[in-house]
């Protein structure tokens, strides 16, 4: 286990899919900051399950207690504890499960590294190990937010093989991704996608996804060469959330296919600052931000678990066929949109973090 | 900065592009291990520039020495210091550029970041970085080869917009790969990619490129969920390798364009072992191996310093016309191949150690 | 904040003296152990306040629960969540101290660092802190004590001038440490303590003491060097107790009285191992164990907060004199005797699972 | 082997006793500091041997090379590789001890964790491993006297059974200090402790000592409760020096003889700050620093090394006499001043650093 994110802003969470709570000790958030449930809780609430008729209908209100680090609303200095307790435990769903590792989810990797695990849902694979990662997510934003004025917004761009038009990433806000509970803001393809999860739900099936993300009025210099480079951390964190596969910034995969000449971004004065014409880097570049938008996507298998029989074998290697029960999710990428913003989060306060430990060359 | 890479198999790298000498201290490399200069050279010799026509012509023989840590060929248990001094240095080709930031390059964050920059060369996001990388990846390469049997190979394939077919990830070895210089092992392509490198460097442009490596033998258990799941440690190391802009494991972004009851990797007996009829999954499941070969691929792109002229804007935010001097790569990912396989190992190396740290389920 | 302890068993505490609950996550923590609250209880019931007259009469029940981890009374190898709420809350009492920061307690300094300071009791420097280590080391040391028959007894050897006679430090067990609420082994002596403890108790003064541990029956070949050496270890841990100002390792500060013919423990054979015929070494040469027991003392001062009037300044720079309310601990050496056992625990666990992470030198 | 210490100023030492070279990289120095060699020699030739007749005649002219991390004479902000060759080896005279392990020395510890040891003097628990520290200690020396004014001053306090008086912490400098070659800078006492080293000398015995050391002008909010209050990792730190036993800050071991009421250092204004009339703390409450003088005293054991004949037995177990050759120190508290000042700059400047990332309190 290595359940410890972050140098000085320092994230460590707790909780598997049906023990009694999930939560998180935030260490490092400075001092003197307004900050109450109240602050944590909308985030968790676009990630909890039965958020609307798209997701998995296991019900959770997921209603998180501030434990520790703050007195009267304002932060101490000292590790902030968040506590979110399980409620709908329904590990009889799993029984059946027991002897059959589910092709594509962690019961079989769990079982060989650790020699035990969970019963029941997937234990610390389970998507309810990213509530600690949320509410500690939406602490960093907070403070991200009230210093340097930082946005993170992200967005289901791709469900299955439908894949939304570009998004204006200067201009979209959270309000406007959330006019679907599919998360994706161009609506007409969000209506589509839709009905693909309602059509996945109704099957047994599920559906992959990819969730672009911007992080505006990021500070120049953030990034730690060459092993804690900006993009390195945010590749990290983001292939660290359950059901990832892969992470690109700026141009990614795509921008091989440019030669040098097409792929550069020229500098050009931007009002006080120097900026790039073109953001193929993506907002970062040598590992550093350049204060362009940080722009990039990570991409979302279809969920392990589905209720259509598989062809597979169990764990004494003979052939069987799984018909899974339990309450699954056909997708998960419009939920986690606020997973990827909360981790985008921890990688900037860290980052920025450290920038203030050296000091802002500027000599702020 | 952050120069240090993992937990307990930790290396610390320095170095600039035209300082005295570039290394890294290896910390944690268990002892009584056979070890020379011998063991590290062979990937130094593929990673270092002027190997071939394809790339830069600057000559380094980067010939390794290992300074602490051994008695009599055999690992101490103790720090592995090693060195490579800097020989063939030009500081002068880079004055001209002093004023104006290259595009797409370090130069602007770097002088952001740290208000001064090595004068020279890119510095440390220069490739001479990477010297350290590898030669603590061939220590631990050579670890895991005694103890585990693991082999590592990786491979360009794609230059620019020329994509390899697919090639036997189970059968691939180096020597295939290093038949020509781009390391792209379907040699009809090779030539076509040899011929673009050298049509780019020949009209001072760039070319991008798509690295894919293979991890086989690789003991199932490794990775330490939740935030060093095996995939975002492979994630982080790569997107830490100068140029890179992607990474992606098994079915990476393509994979989100199948529905779970394709993409699932249905589990079947092999040998005494249950492995998976397909491999989607790349071989990491819930963030911990599974048993079977790891497959990732990584995105370079083109790199920024070229020879043709490039409106941009200098420090002073005038616009200027950049004409870059120096010898430049056309390409980088034929040279990133070792570096890819070393940055591979690192992890794999401290996986392994957290995972004795633990026990191996089986008791072992 | 740094509230994390440990490489690969990791500790994160959190918690003030007057917030909901304090607790700790106990990260890497091997599989497949048998563990509930029972094997935790029994150190917090030792620590905890009010559990004799010699002590502060301040009444929590401490009482632990396992909030994940488990499951059927196993660890399942993924992050441990334990909690003690804060019962017996009465901030009113700290009213009075608000504008005088308290004569050598942390008022001042967290003031001063944090810019806020919880208004009531110490914060994040109370002894209430310490639960969650006490909870997280009653775990490493289960595990010690099964797998390798790990013995750890503290005691207190000194209450103000009152020094106990040399203690048998290879018999002594934690029954005789607990005969007397002292905990004070030689009876006589302990006697003397505690009508000591009761006067200063009564006066409203305080007492120092030191508490002298030993660690039976540890593995040879234990701490990393240079920086991680285990008496470097066991030092930090030590000194990151409230209230402590000094440790010593062996023959410690007198050992420097000694020549090195005298001081130095010459090897003897001992059953099938090679052990030393004195013990000035206190278990450790150049930074590892050796086999013998280690044997450290430590100091703790008398507590800060007093009920005699004490002459100081307030914040504002002006003279006034203090007289703290609240219920004060007449000394702490010996609620910090399983508080010593568990910071020595968690010092030993980390060590033997980097140990096992290179591997044991005999290749087990 | 954990050669790495420090969360923000990270140093990491490599180098054996008779290996090619000994160093360090330094990583995480701001960039922007003037540092040449010249800023690091002089600690260096305090810590060399050879440098008075005092102790070990081992020639080692200890000459440091910057290798990266400066251009011009000026940090850039990168990890800063610092080498010292290794040039006086005669490993022969170690060949008579390779069966037998010297008593209170590290040969038996090492070869037992690491099933392997440097056939020669030592290795990693040799004094030579501190040169790296020394290094890096100088540069954060320079910068925290640059930024901060801060002062750092040890010396011997005592030698054997002969103490100095009390020194005038408030005012002693490193120039009182080396008047002597043995460091105490009360020079009767420094006469006998000469007199009686040269007697170790020449009887083949060798002699323990304390070193005390003062930091003066820290800031004020310097240290990370709880596992890194500023006196947990100075503990960390002093006792990671090779020979160490003991570690005490403010009143120590006696301060536990004291009440609270004549142990508490009162408040008082002191020009335009909050100051201690007392400083029974030593200048950290609640592992705070608070702006008053931090003093502590590290004990050194008599060196294990000695001339005289040992009775003791040999790897086999099998009974023997050990009289070992080579050149040794009768005393080492001399030469560890340099070393005490390095470690306790490490330790301030990652302290200042990371409340740097935090944020001073007063919004600086």
């Amino acid at each position: 286990m290595s359940s410890t994110f972050g140098r000085v802003y320092r994230v460590t969470t707790f909780g598997e899919s049906h023990c009694k709570a999930v939560g998180a000790v935030i260490d490092g958030c400075p001092p003197q900051m307004p900050l109450t449930e109240a602050d944590i809780q909308p985030q968790l609430d676009r990630r909890r399950p039965g958020q609307s008729a798209v997701n998995t209908p296991r019900q959770e209100s997921d209603t998180v207690t501030i434990l520790s680090g703050t007195e009267n609303g304002i932060t101490l200095g000292t590790p902030i504890g968040v506590m979110v307790p399980n409620r709908d435990q329904r590990p009889g769903d799993y029984k059946a499960m027991s002897d059959i590792p589910r092709p594509s989810h962690a019961d079989f990797t769990y079982q060989m590294k650790y020699g035990v695990r969970a019963s029941s849902g997937g234990g610390r694979s389970s998507a309810r190990e990213t509530i600690g990662r949320v509410a500690a997510g939406a602490i960093a934003e907070k403070w991200l937010r009230l210093n340097y004025g930082v946005e993170i917004v992200a967005w289901v761009s791709t469900v299955g093989t439908m894949d939304a038009p570009d998004i204006d990433s200067d201009a979209i806000t959270r309000e406007q991704v959330d006019v679907t509970p599919i998360r994706c803001p161009h609506v007409p393809t969000a209506e589509k996608m839709i009905a693909a999860a309602a059509k996945a739900k109704e099957t047994g099936d599920s559906l992959g996804g990819i969730v672009t993300c911007v992080c505006r009025k990021v500070p120049v210099g953030l990034g730690e060469p060459v092993f804690e480079k900006l993009e390195a951390r945010l590749a990290q964190a983001m292939l660290s959330i359950p059901a990832t596969k892969g992470f690109e910034i700026g141009s990614g995969f795509d921008g091989v296919r440019l030669p040098g000449s097409q792929h550069n971004d020229p500098f050009v004065q931007k009002g006080d600052r120097l900026g790039t014409r073109t953001n193929n880097s993506g907002g970062v570049q040598g590992g550093i931000s350049n204060g362009e938008p940080i722009l990039f996507r990570v991409s979302f298998k279809p969920p392990a678990t589905i209720s259509l029989p598989q062809a597979t074998a169990n764990f004494a290697g003979e052939d069987t066929t799984l018909e899974a029960k339990g309450r699954h999710d056909p997708l998960v990428a419009n939920r986690a949109v606020p997973i990827v913003e909360s981790m985008a989060a921890l990688v900037l306060m860290d980052a920025v973090m450290l920038q203030r430990a050296r000091g802002w060359a500027t000599g702020e």
